[in-house]
């Protein structure tokens, strides 16, 4: 199952060009996590990635131009849940048109201790509700 | 060769966690850019690539977390220019601790006429000076 | 007549403190702004005031500390119009809570040829529109 | 005595207009102030107002657009110091030019606490090295 953001534009999101600067996708993956894992986490009792989780790593491609009239979505799906990471794939859209394919990878992270944690079983069962396409991991 | 920028971090580049977003490292290779190709080639006069460079693609790999006191210094190279585009990538540093490395793909853009354009024989062999680890290449 | 604007705030919004940052809230005054004027104002073949708008001055009160999760209405009303420029007013609310009032003046630009230009009749007539309180200016 | 700090201009803070946003002047100021009270405090042992200083209220006048390729100057200075808070002026400079001035109020906050401080002795003394004019107060 996929999560659906419908993501808002900002004016200033753009740059010189005219066009959203590519630091501002980077943001929009962003909101998109936070309304996935943080947002409906809280509403099921799971405060734990907001307490603190760490991008690792992050791939983005860039397949056309935003403009901040345009209404930009967001699909994020869980496709690999580990004990000390997991990963998030995304695509955004506008209209029918793929705007943007990016990847990242996730580690959670006690703020208070300083370190990295390991997820619980609560959050890896949770997570795993978002992995997308079983057909293709059969 | 490399191209080393010393890139100044924000106090509002930490988010609630105190530390640099992951986001302001898209900015900070950007800065570095910037640095190198716009500043640098309006210096000789190649002012091209300000007037047009689309990314096309962006992969970033955060190693250790950065405070908004640490001096970050990111490190840049161009690894391979082709007629329609060009590869860059970076190093960034505080002290001797690598904090993260990054690749990205850039196209040059023709903003008046909105297409993508070649790169010039000139462009080509100025960003040739840019490459790295020439021993590797022979 | 106000407008009002639910603000869609963002987590990395905040800042090391842990509350929205209060160069955010110029943001989400541009925002609010970008929606009546820019948004509104194309419905209305009114695109003038998006094609170039230069701010003057701000002068913003912080009330109340903000956070991500807050949902944010910015309400603005155009308390003057004259052939040169135009004020904004502003106030942000939490549920009832007012969290910052502001004041912008707005100068319209022409980009094209470079400098400030005069509010056409049709502009003028528009942003009267949303004078506020006219019972406080009789 | 002012405190003056360089500026870095960043090429993203430029939007669709082609000049620095308004809103990142507001960072500018930031910026201006981290410098003057947080690294050059941290240097003295008050390291008080980086633990928490919360704005109460902002004024910014813009006189003239920048660029990313400009060198922008900010001055800054205390001209009030009160135990609940204190004020900061501010002028910016490309060349000898000034772009911007502004005023804000800053009041302590006791972050851990959750709530305003008052500023301590060594904190009033340390910020009125920084009232400028001393003509005036004479």
């Amino acid at each position: 199952m996929r999560h659906a953001y419908a993501c808002p534009i900002r004016w200033s999101d753009m740059d010189a060009y005219g066009h959203v600067n590519n630091g501002a996708f980077v943001t929009y993956l962003e909101e998109a996590r936070v309304d996935a894992f943080f947002r409906r986490g809280a509403e099921q009792g799971l405060t734990g990635l907001e307490g603190g989780v760490v991008i690792r790593r992050h791939e983005i491609d860039y397949l056309k131009p935003v403009h901040y009239t345009d209404l930009l979505r967001i699909e994020l799906w869980v496709p690999e849940v580990r004990h000390a990471y997991f990963r998030v794939a995304y695509e955004g859209f506008v209209g029918d048109a793929q705007v943007c394919t990016a990847r990242s990878v996730l580690v959670p992270y006690d703020l208070d201790a300083g370190r990295l944690r390991r997820l619980t079983a609560a959050e890896r069962e949770w997570l795993a509700q978002l992995a997308d396409e079983p057909a293709e991991r059969a």
